[in-house]
Order: C-alpha cells, then structure tokens, then sequence
C-alpha cells in the first residue's frame, strides 16, 4: 500500500492537530487560560466520557438526539459529553457541603455531537467554560462577559470588532405574563422564538398555535418581538417589578465595567438550552459574518436536578471553531506562534560534542535549541533551518572548532554574531 | 435527595479534577510542555476516538484485550485510544510524502484502558509522548531521553534521584542467537522475559519451554540474564557486530549530554508493546519505590504496519500518576500553585464602583484581580481571602473611597500599603 493511499483515517467529523494546527490552537487556549487566571477563575476537568443518564437528564433537547452515546463492556450507558455544564452540576453537588460559594470555575473540554456531516460541522469541537455557581447577583453576568472580553482584547480583536446581544428569560416571562399568556405555555413559547432565523416566521407561528397559543397571543408575541430597546420593554412593566431593578443593575454594572458600548438589548436572544432562567447572551462579529463567538446566560435549577440543593449560576460558552474562522477570514491570524528560536548543526560527527556542549549550555540559558541529530552538509542544514522555520541558527564545521568560535546566523536579516565554543 | 448523596458520579475508574487537583496538573502539563519546547520538539494532537480497526492492528498484546471499545450510531467499531502511537503512526502516514524527516513530536495525550479496578488503577491516564521519526542514528534515543531528564529536573528531582535502565532487543536478539537461539524464537522469548517480576521465575521458565525451546536453550536465556554489565554483554558478540558499534556509539553519546551517570545498563528491560526494535529503557525511582516513571524504545516498523513507508522511529511515554505518587511521597510536591494573587472586596454598593476601577486598571497592569461579587462584611471578605487563600487583599469601606486611598493587605507578612483609588 502506497503512503499517499494511507489505510487509516481519524474518525469522520474529528479533527487531527498537525503541529501547525497545534500553533493557533495552543495560542487560544493560553489565552483563555490567561484571560480566566487573571479575573481568578480556578480550573476543573473531568472525564470525556460521562454517565448517559446524567447527560439525558440535563442536556437541552436538541443535544439529546445528538449525544454520542455507547455502552461500556459491563454494559453501562456511556456518552462522550456534548458539553460541559451537566459535568460541573455533578462535580458540585458531590461536594456541596464542603466547597466556598461562590465559586468562579473554568474548563477547556473537548464536546462531541453526533451530528450528519453537513456544511463542514464536525463532531466534536473545544469549548472554553467560564461559571460562576452561587453567586444571585448580576455581577456574575458582568464577571463572565469581561472575562470573555478580555481574551477576545488578547487575541487583537477590539471593542468595535463585536457586539453582545443579550436578553432576559425573567424579562421575556414577564412581559409574556403582562400580555396575558400564562406560565406553562412559557417554555413552549422560548423553544418556538429560539427557532427565529433558522425556520420562517411563518412556521414559527405555527409552532406557537401548536403549543395553544390562540391569535391574539400570537399577535403579543410579534408585537413583543418587535420592542427594540430595553427601555420600551421595561416600560410595559411594573416599576416595582424585580425584573426592572435587576435589568437596571446589569446596565449600571457594564457600564462600571466599561461594556456598555460593546452590548446591545436583542429580544430574539432565548437560547437553545433549557436551563437558562434569567439574562441570556450571545456574540456576534459586528459584520454578522459568523455564527455566535460565545453565548451563556443565567441557569436556577441545574444543582437541584442533579440532586444537589437549589443553586443558582451564570455560564459562558465560548468555541474554538467560529474564533479561528473568523481571525482567518478577517486576515488577523497570528502567524508567527510557529517559529522556532535556534537550531545547532555540525559537518563531521568530529564535532558532534562540541555542538552538544553548546546546545546544553544555551538550554540552561532558557533558549530553545534543536540540535541535529545527525551531521550535514551545510546546504542540507540550512533548507532543514528556514523550513520550520528557526530564527537563528549556528553550524559547527572543522574550523570552528579548531578556531573556537561559531558563527550564529540571524536567518532573517542573515546579520552574523560570534559566538565562542567549548571544546 | 440530599446534597451529601449525590445521583451522579464521574464513571467508574475516572478522575474528577477539582481545582486542587488541576493545580498539580497543570504544573505537570506546563513543565512538560516547557521541556518539549525547549528542545524543539513540535505539538501535535488528535482525536482521544480512533477506529478499533487501527488500534488492535498496533496496540501491544495485553493492551488489545484492554481496549475501550463501542460503535457508534451508524454502526463504526471506534475505541477510546489506549495509547498515542498508533494515532502518530496513522498521522505520519498520511502525510509522509510532505512532511520533512527527522520529525520531533510530542503530544500529551489522555489514553483509556478498560482494566479490571483492582489496586486502585485507574482507566484513564494522561501521558507525555515524545517521539523522533525518521533518525536512524542513537542520537534520537538520546534527544527524547534527554528532555524528559529536563522535565524531572524542572519537577526538582536531581540524577540521583531517578535512575533510568535500559537494554536493546537488537542486542538481545543478537545474544540469542549466538547462544543458539533462533530468530523465530525471538517474539516468544521476549514476551516471556517482559514478564519477569510479574511471575515467578519458575513459570517464565515453562513459558519459555512452551514457546519451543529446549533444555539448554533455556538455561542459555538464563544465562544470558545474569548478564550485569554492557561490556560483559558486547564481549560475547564479535567486536564487527552492528550491535556493538551501535550500543558504543550510543554510551559515548550519553556522555556527551551529561548524562551516562543516570543510566544503567539492565538486561532484563524488555517493554511489553510488541513494536519495539532496537534500545528500550525504563527510568525508575533510585529507590525503586515505584513503578516506571517513563519508558519508551526504538521501532521499526510501525509506519508501515499503517499503511506507510517503511521508517525508524524512537518513542517515550512519561505517565501522570506514578510521578504525582512519587512527589506526594517524598514531599516534593509543589504547594503553592494554587495561590491567587490579590482579592478586592467593598463594604456597600456605594463602594462598588470605586472596587471595580481599580480591579480593571490592576489587571491591564497584568496583575490577576479577584472582585467581590457583591458586598460584604470585613469579616466575611478576609476569611474568603485566606480560604483559597490569596497572596494580598484590599478592602473598601465608605472611609476609605472619601480618603482616596485604601490598603493592600499583604495577607502572610500582614504589612500594609496605600494604594490611592480613582473616585
């Protein structure tokens, strides 16, 4: 069998890291890893594979038609996660007792979905994970959104580049409420609006009859949809609702926070999952070129239907895939995380020790040096050095070493340094 | 259901890591990455699912058996990887007409095995893989055994702490036959040595027998194990053996990198996983303690058994459980990386505000700032500041935000510094 005809693949929708997928890749998880340990986020992680029942029980119900689930030799229902946060309820309420609300965790899990292979999904992608469990107050939103804010300022993109759409699912219920449509046709009501964009309103209408809505509560509901501010939608309530102090709160909090500009009230915003009851959020590149950078929002009852007590927490999701589309397409993907800094060469094995010697010193130094592993000729070391390519580079020949020095080679501007040998 | 008896646990065998533990493990995942990285080996990854089919076609004999095995929805037999080798091999493969040889690649990679849980074994572990691909000549053994040597060394154990063995199956295979030993013998009588220390000396002794050979060849094998030296060892083959120029060549080059005190020449390392071909090595603790810390070897085939062009490779694998076990053990596991640096608090909203402008100018200093949530009492605020703990905190009371200034509390030495606040 010949090599380009290799018998083995990964498996279909899984991506393999080439070393220079692992550049780009390596750089967003440092970032997020820096952007979360600076706004002191501790991390956690857990096992790929997770108990079937736990995932059924909390994932939102799009996922559950896609988890890849699988049974162990012992005959135990299996699934790789499709996301994180039924994973975290679990961990939590293990040790509920015991830990310190609240508390401001973070993961970077990889999620698998089995989903058909249309448009160039794949199966499985990275998630960043930013909660923070305990914790009522709206701070918590605020916390999670400039966390995420920060690594998106790390990775070049400013505050012009995107836009926070957010709602509120108590706002929407209360509005909702205040035109007349009862609490349990809520949930039916979210599931139906969240759907805006992918089907047409027309189906979406059909879909609120359905569910029991008569004509003029549909009619509510598009006269609610079209509210464009959070101004006008406060107004329809109560002054003395809750909704509208906390709502208040979250404007005043961004802007302490020095978010205002970059968010904006988007009553559309419902979000997918079911666990979601209060602010919602989700953000967009301000062309609108791309899905969703990252998405979360208030959750009350995730604790509880784990079998811990009662809890309430505020999650954000944020992928590796859209990021990575979009710095590519917007022409700001960092190229140079590759390069390397400094290779060693030599002629002859006669000067393989001393090349060794000066590797092992300019190690100790803290510089990353290859060192050949085998002798070269000078033409063959070069093309090796530029191909990575390295930053410098040093070639050891006979005469170097009789004369006790090298010369480094800057392979950029070809400016040459001496530099003395041991031998 | 109460909160101390949770529903759900992580799945049998599989660790949790709550943020006390990740403190370790990231330790562990930076120090390795660091290591790699300095000797210019190059990141790869890929999916932890692979096509059963490629894993049982390399994985070693016991691990076959161990294999995390399921099929998805439309019926694929897919695996949870056992180890990486198979993945880099497939990798490699498919790439083998554009990628430059010598490749040096690390991954640090979860792998699964489905072991019966006995002795507190786990089935997942994470591993440190290093491998140099396409170098016929020893100074690839040398390079990967040299940088996990600077892996330990920046986990602070010093060359007497950590002894690493070796031998090599060529030499073996070399001994065999000049004790009379044929070729086709070989796998068999590999496999029987691999178990010593496992079974008793007697059993290997019928399995030797089983596998073929005769009284005398069996006493030849057993000769051929009190073999303590290399020199002893290379004085039975003639001085022109390949074997012998090789196994010099590779104490010289031990030497050079400053490392020949470290290691130990030991006849009766032989590695399970069938693929080795040449040097195998397994680096203990000085007191034996424990069980390997890492182990790899030369093989040969690997890449064609995939599919791809016949090339040489040297790999090593350096686990995360045993080196944790061992710096538990002899307390020399770092305590302080899970410290925070500072904590703000604030006594009332109206000092919230104030809180959060010096949180945001602190971090763009690159400080990492945990901010209250929301208010409260001085009491409450320094307990929750020792508990994680942090290095310094400042609390804000009403005093002073009129003052202009506050203090930042060094919370080991208790020493005290005005920082002035933007109001």
């Amino acid at each position: 069998m010949s090599s380009e005809a290799p018998t083995f693949a990964a498996p279909r929708g899984m991506r393999d890291f080439y070393p220079e997928d692992m550049a780009f890749r390596n750089l967003l998880f440092d970032t997020w890893r820096r952007a979360a340990d600076m706004h002191a986020f501790e991390p956690y992680d857990a096992p790929v594979v997770e108990s079937l029942e736990l995932l059924q029980r909390k994932a939102g119900e799009e996922i559950v038609h896609q988890i890849y689930a699988f049974q162990d030799k012992s005959g135990r229902d299996l699934a790789l996660r499709p996301e994180m946060t039924p994973t975290l309820a679990r961990m939590i309420a293990a040790r509920q007792g015991s830990l310190a609300f609240p508390l401001k965790w973070y993961a970077i899990a990889q999620c698998f979905r089995y989903e058909r292979m249309t448009r160039g999904r794949k199966r499985e992608h990275f998630q960043w994970n930013l909660d923070i469990i305990g914790e009522p107050s709206l701070s918590a939103e605020v916390e999670v959104l400039a966390t995420a804010v920060d690594a998106l300022t790390r990775l070049g993109l400013g505050r012009a580049d995107v836009r926070i759409h957010y709602s509120s699912r108590a706002l929407l219920a209360a509005l909702l409420t205040a035109f007349g449509i009862a609490t349990d046709h809520h949930p039916a009501t979210f599931l139906a609006l969240d759907k805006r964009g992918k089907i047409s309103d027309e189906d979406i209408g059909a879909l609120l009859h359905a569910s029991g809505l008569n004509d003029s509560q549909c009619e509510a509901v598009w006269r609610l949809l079209r509210l464009e501010t959070l101004e006008a939608a406060l107004a329809i309530l109560p002054p003395d609702s809750p909704v509208v102090a906390d709502l208040s709160l979250f404007t005043r909090l961004l802007a302490e926070h020095e978010m205002a500009d970059m968010m904006q009230f988007d009553i559309s915003i419902v979000r997918g999952l079911a666990y979601y009851t209060g602010i919602v959020f989700e953000a967009f590149d301000a062309r609108r070129q791309f899905r969703a950078l990252f998405g979360g929002g208030r959750y009350d009852n995730l604790l509880a239907s784990v079998g811990g007590r009662p809890t309430t927490g505020v999650g954000l999701g944020f992928g590796d895939v859209v990021i990575a589309e979009l710095l590519m397409e917007w022409g700001r993907m960092p190229v140079d995380a590759m390069r390397g800094d400094l290779t060693i060469g030599y002629m002859q094995p006669e000067q393989r020790a001393c090349a060794t010697t000066l590797a092992l010193a300019l190690r100790r130094d803290g510089r990353q040096v290859d060192l050949a592993l085998a002798c070269e000729k000078p033409k063959h070391f070069f093309s090796r050095a530029s191909r990575r390519p390295f930053r410098s580079a040093i070639y050891i020949g006979p005469d170097d070493v009789s004369r006790g020095h090298a010369r480094l080679k800057d392979l950029e501007t070809r400016a040459e340094t001496e530099i003395p040998l041991k031998t």
